[in-house]
This record gives structure tokens, sequence and C-alpha cells, in this order.
């Protein structure tokens, strides 16, 4: 039996059932419904079932859940020799994520009677948290085990916890619905990691392409997920009645107009007069990420398609220029030809 | 021309086409719109149009839907040999079931002046029904013709709607929403199916995979669908509220402890130390089918993970017990090599 | 460089940033959020947030939006040679052709003190205007540039809502929610050039079919979401309250009778016995057009199932037949062998 073998033989179960033992064990101790999830608490108010927030947030949710599930499950399969990796870690780690982002985050947010209170609302907070281990997991695809991942995921969601504290809390920036802190630590953070460590394996898998018909349309099926679903994840957790309308409506615009400038972008920079897959995925990206930060804000729908056009140019531009430089760093006589 | 293509071209068409006047004819004579869908009788009570229960339940009815054509659809993909007579037949046998479903759950579960009447619930009621015949299906898949699929999506169907009346009406089995009886006959009957028809199939169609990369992540769709969206399957039809409320979120924590169990397990269990996708796919399966007999009582996050954590673990040590016997039945002399 | 690179490197650009550029300005002179996205007109009025339309239709517009980008994108990768281009160019005409479909849609509606007002409403109708380019784009798939199919994008935008404009506003067309005539402008414009120019591509590709199987695949994902999303498409502008619920429902009925007309007819009219992909597609295509012309009205499920049922006979009969006629015309020596 491989070093390999082994690693996943024992290490993977004992790291597994310890981390969610742990977890069960802690979630016993301090979790609990909260006052729209507790059937006393409940019908103890005078409600209209309609008033429940699960009506108001579901939705939202479950379209932020195929983000995090299949749109960066299937975002980095273009490498195809990582594609079933790249979904069945993906997997793992969210899953994991998003229980241990419960925890750090009720910790940090706020506890009640010394307890964390969780609701639909806290659910879209922890897939949001795990968003943001999902970009960093892609930067390090290829290079780790499902160990090392799940280490790396546990560090990563509570530092965001308490980054998102130092802001809210100790800083005192306005996010009430935490939308702001949440999407930019997680976008950008992975994006830069991304940015940072992740030619060099790109252009090894590109050596080795064999079939990248077939890969590049199931990359398209993570990022056209991203895309779409992008307004909820920028609505979920704005206020009720106008202002989730709104966000979604800004995001919306904000992506179209990434969209264009991003393959005219693409198309102008790239050598072969070929699009890439990369350039189009950061269409995906950069759009929802610039309307994440303001899209809540009455910016117009005009003021959304700047942002998003912007953050269109931007974003090839950057990639094109960071990893020029990177290429150049690490001595690779293959620099010149760009991304 | 050959006998299965003539079985095609004409037991097909024969079958569907009688099938489907007969169902034309049965809805004509006994369905009706209840009072939710019908103009008149929605528009004589003195309502607001978002009390319609179109909007509580709507958006699980999707998530439920794609779940079935999605999810059930693709989930046999891995399968190579078989994926798109997975995805086809599944779809054709879906579209039968379903309205079969309608007339059978509706005659079981009471008429109103003779006639049944439909909505949303119903409809999620079919879909759920239909849910149980695709889970059957993947067991003989590969073994049987569509004009077989059919029948026995039929007897299926008609046996279900049968068992739900037993328990409901005849033992007195509390379960208001149906929720109980729909999910643990669908899942276990389906599951029971599985287990003892599966694995010679699957060996089979081991030795010839030429494609194991692509297969496997079009069966990653499938699995991950009926993950995601299986928070909605069980809240979709329990009562309006907190009930749906803590029945989605006590799903979500269910599976996603019992995705750590099942990688856990997979993992010790795998010979040679690579993870399973049928094991990946029971963390689909189990985590969900647990969660949905007890999901929308009291049950707490902490309870619902240890019901997760259990379902995994039971779920790959029964599925690598089970497989053993069976091997060993079927004197096939890899039968040590394990699942 | 090649002329087709130059074609991509220089004029794509120029044709994405001058668009882009247009619509930006074009926003900012004339588009203003509508009474629910816009805070200060929301919160001069009493209202409950969840009266908010956001509520009633975001859920249907995320469902139309995955048929215009994964269900449109992946219809076409059947012919495998144009898998990527069908994914990557829908995305990028679609992006573009919501914009414009607000501004000529939002124009021809009627404008408020000179102004377009946008909400969800506005959002679901530029997606269905997008629909109809993009069945278009199927028709002349392989043949066309990216920059030409902008072009096409802003023309077929803008006589989408002329041609709404003369129904609705001259003609006196009574289709309160725009319902009617913008999916069957849409849906039978959109089929009658694919019916014309399809062919022959088809065949062309059909020579070449290296992996049908993967090809296949791919496409029943665009298929199969066009199916199970037919009903949020259909209902997403009709009445709130009974008018939506109704319109679903019959919708569901109407594809799932259609699916088995259309499984019967294929296997009738198939020489070699086997289903064909093409008329799989139109069992999405068919039932849900057919329903969606009077879907909203009192059809009955029974009446909704003959509609669909008989959609399935009449679609594939006229795709066979015409596509006959169509291989005559250009003498090619296969037109015999059938569709």
């Amino acid at each position: 039996m491989t070093d390999a073998a082994t690693n996943m033989r024992l290490k993977l179960p004992i790291i597994c059932f310890t981390l969610e033992i742990i977890l069960i064990i802690l979630f016993g101790a301090i979790v609990q419904y909260d006052h729209e999830t507790d059937a006393k608490q409940w019908h103890s108010k005078n409600h209209s079932d309609y008033e429940n927030d699960f009506y108001y947030r579901y939705p939202s949710f479950q379209d932020v859940h195929v983000m995090i599930f299949i749109g960066f499950g299937f975002l980095m399969t273009f490498l195809q020799r990582y594609g079933f990796s790249s979904v069945g870690f993906n997997f793992l780690i969210a899953a994991f994520a998003l229980q241990w982002a419960t925890l750090m985050q009720g910790f940090f947010h706020g506890l009640h009677g010394g307890k964390i209170h969780i609701g639909v609302e806290s659910m879209i907070n922890a897939d949001f948290c795990t968003g943001s281990v999902l970009i960093s997991f892609g930067a390090v695809l290829g290079k780790t085990s499902p160990v090392q991942l799940l280490v790396m995921a546990m560090f990563e969601v509570t530092l965001f916890a308490v980054n998102e504290f130092i802001l809210l809390s100790l800083l005192g920036t306005k996010d009430a619905g935490g939308s702001m802190t949440i999407h930019t630590f997680g976008a950008y953070f992975g994006l830069m990691v991304t940015r940072i460590l992740y030619r060099p394996n790109l252009d090894k898998s590109k050596d080795k392409n064999s079939s990248v018909y077939h890969s590049d349309l199931f990359a398209m099926i993570g990022t056209i997920y991203l895309w779409m679903f992008w307004p909820s994840f920028n609505s979920a957790i704005t206020a009720h009645g106008d202002d989730q309308h709104r966000t979604a409506m800004n995001t919306y615009y904000s992506l179209a107009a990434c969209t264009l400038a991003t393959y005219g972008m693409s198309a102008l920079t790239a050598h072969d007069g070929k699009l890439d897959m990369v350039h189009i995925q950061n269409a995906a990206l950069a759009g929802g990420v610039a309307a994440g930060t303001a899209g809540e804000m009455m910016l117009t729908p005009c003021g959304s398609m700047i942002v998003g056009f912007l953050a269109g140019i931007i974003s090839v531009l950057g990639f094109k220029y960071l990893s020029t430089i990177l290429e150049a760093k690490t001595e690779d006589p293959r620099h010149l030809r760009g991304p």
C-alpha cells in the first residue's frame, strides 16, 4: 500500500470523524433554534405564516447553495486532470465548512443567553463563508490532500469570522446584513490567493489537455451557475422588500455589462483570437463581486452597469498583468506568451 | 429490422399512446382544480394573493422537480454504458408516473364530491411518488426496455398509493403532510431494490469503463442536486411557517454531518484508498432520508447531525456488507475484493 | 494572424465596447427604478414587505434565467463541433440582449414621465425576449461569428418589441401580462427559423460524431432544464394568486402529456428504432409553448394534457415532414433516410 493510500485510508477517516464529533458536541452544547424555527417561540407571537423569514430568504438560499456546490464545484473542472477531485473535494470541505462557519459566525455575531440561534439567515451566512473557503481551494487544487484541505478550511473559516468581527464590531463598519464584509472578504481574499498560486498549475494542465472540449463544458456549468445566481447571492441577506428587489436587479445589470466588457477585453488581449475560459469565468466573478459591495444602495441601473463594466475591464487586465509578472518571476521562458 | 427495433418501433408507441389517452380520459372524468387554482373558488373567498399556497410551496416544488429529473436522471450516468438511457428513460417514466400518481394518490387521499382536487401540493406529492419509481429504475437499469419500465411504473405507483392509504387511513399513522410515509416508502423501498439488484450490473460496467472521468462528473451533477435540494424535498409539504423552516434546516445539518461520515467510512473501507462514487452518492441519499422521517419535529440541530452522522456510517457499512454477501452468493471469485 | 483571428481580435472588442457604452448612456438617460425597487417610493406607501412583487416573481425569474443561460446554452451542445461556441456565444448574446430588451420593451410598454421604470417583471420580460433571440441563434449556430450574432440580436430584439407593440396597442389584443405575445412570438418565430435552417447543419455534424455519448448528455441538461422550468416560464408574469398557480399546473400536465406523445411518435417515425435527441428536445419545446398561449385560462388539467398531447404529435410530424421536404430540395441523396 502506498503512502498516499495509507494517508487516505487512515488519516481521512480520523479527521472526518474527529471533526464531526467535535461539531456535534459543540452544536449540542451551544446551538439552538431561533425564534422563527422554534415551534414554541414562533407560535407564542402573533405572526402570519407568510411572515416567517423562510419565505423571504429560502429561494435565495437555495440559489446560493447551488453556487457553492455546483458553481464552485465545477468551476475548476476545466483543469481536466483535477475534474473529479475538484467536485468531490469541494463537496467534502463545503459540508464541513458550513457547519464550522455556523459556530464561528454565531459566536462572533452575538450569543443569546450564551447560545447561538440559527435559522435561514445563518444558513446563508454559513454558505457565504464556505464560498470564501472554496475560492481559496481553487488556488491549491491538485497540490493538497483532502486532509490538508479540511485543516485549511478550519483555519480560514475561523479567520473569516474574526475578520468579520473586527470590521463590524471593533471598527464599527456599517453593514447591517453582513453582506458587504462577507462578500468582499470572501471574494477578494480568494481571488488574491487564486491570482498568486494559480497560473503554474493551469499551465501544467494545459500541456496535458486531451479533452478540452468536455472539460470546458463542465467548467461552463460552474461558471454560468455562479453568474446566474449572483443576484440571489447579493440580495440573500439584505433587508426585506425593496432592498432585496433592488440589490438583485442592480447585480443583474452589473453582471450583464461585465460580460460584454469581459468578452471584449478577452478578445483584445488574446494572442490567437480565441476566447479564454478563465476570462469568461472572470465575468462571473468580477461583475457580481463589484455589485456586491454597493448593490443594496440606490446605485441606479446605469450606475450598476458602469460598476460591472469597469470590473470586467479591470479584472481581465489585472489577470493579464499579474500573471505576466508571476510567470516572469518564476523564470518561465513562456512569460511573453501572456495568459 | 431486429426484434429490439420492432419492439421500440411498435410497442413503445402503442403503450405511450394508450396510457396517455387513458390518462386524459380519467383526468377529464374525475380531476378538477382545487380551491386555490380555480378562479371562481379562489376569488369567492376573501384572500390576499400572497396567501395562495403557490407562494409557500412552488419554490420547493421546483427544487423537488430538479431532483426528480436532473438528480435521479444523472445519478446513474456513471454506469457509462447506460448514460443516455439513464437520462432519457428517466425522463419518459417520470413524465408518465407523475400523471398516474396524481390519479392514484388523489383517489386514496380522499375525493371531493367524487372528484380529485389538484394544486401545487398534489404536484409535489406526484413528484415524490415518481421519485420512488426512479430509485427502483436505478436497480434495473440496462436490463429493461422502456416498455417494461412504463409497466413497472404503473404497478409501483399504484402500490405506493395503496401502501400510503394503509398506513395513513387504516393503521392511523399520524403524518399530516404525507411526508413521512412518502419519503420512507419511496427511499427505503428503492434502496432495498437497489441493494439487491445493483452490484452485478455495476461490476460489469466497471470492467468496460473507458471514460470514467466524464461519466463520474455527470453522476456528480445528479448526486449534488439531490444533496442540495433535499432540504426542499423534506420541507415541501410540511406545515407553513416554522415547520417548513425547521425541516429545511434540520435536513441541511443532517446532510452535512452525513457527508463527513460517508467520506470517512468510504476511505476506511476502500482497498485502494480511493473514494468510491457509489459511497458519495450514499451521502446524498442516507442523510436526507434519515432526516426525512423526523425532520419536522423539534429534533434540534445537534440531533439532526447525529441522525445524519449515523445514517452515513450505517449506509456505507450496510452497502459493503450487503454487496459482499451478494457477490459471494453469485459465486463471483472477486467477492473478496469488497465493494 | 488569420482573418478570423483579426475579426475576433479587433471587431469583437469594438462592438462589445460600443454597444455597452451606448447601453450605459441610454440607461443613464431614461431608465429608473420602479415604485417597488425605489427606496423612497416603496416606503412612501403603506406596504408590508411581503407585498413587494419580488416575492411573487423572483423565484420564477431565476427559473427563467436558468432556462435562458443553461437551457438554451446547452440545448445545441449535441452538435458537438459547436459545443463550446453554443454555450459561450449564448452567454454573450444573452447578456447583451437582456439589456437591449429592457430599453426596447420599456419604450414600447409605455414611459412614466419620459422614463422607463424597471423591476423584477421587466427583468422577466427582458429574459423572455432574450429567449427568442437564442432560439434563432440555434438556427445559425456554426455559421456566424459573435460579431454577427450581436448585430442579429440587436435587430431581433427591436423587431420583437415592435411586434409586441403592434399586437398589444394597435390591434388591441388582450394580453394583460404580455404572456401570450411574448411566448408565441419568441417560440414560434424561433422554431420557424430553426426548422428552415436547421437540418443541413445537423447532418453535417452527425457525420463527424466522435463523442455522441457525452454531447447528448450535455444537450439533455439543456433540454431537461427547459422542460422542468417551463411552468415557471409560463406563470412568471401572469396575475398574482390563482392565475400563477393555475398556469404553472396547466403547463406541468401539458408537458407531461407531450413527453409521452413525443416518445411514442419518435419511436414510430424512427427507422432504426432509436429515440432521436432532436425529438426529445421537441418534447421540451412543444408542450410548454402550446400551454403558454392559454395556460392562464380555466383550461382544466385534462384540457392542458390534450393540448400537450397534440402538440407533441404535431411537433414530431411537422419536424419529419418539413425536414424531408428540405432535404429533398437540397437534392441530398440521403433524403429518404428521414430525420
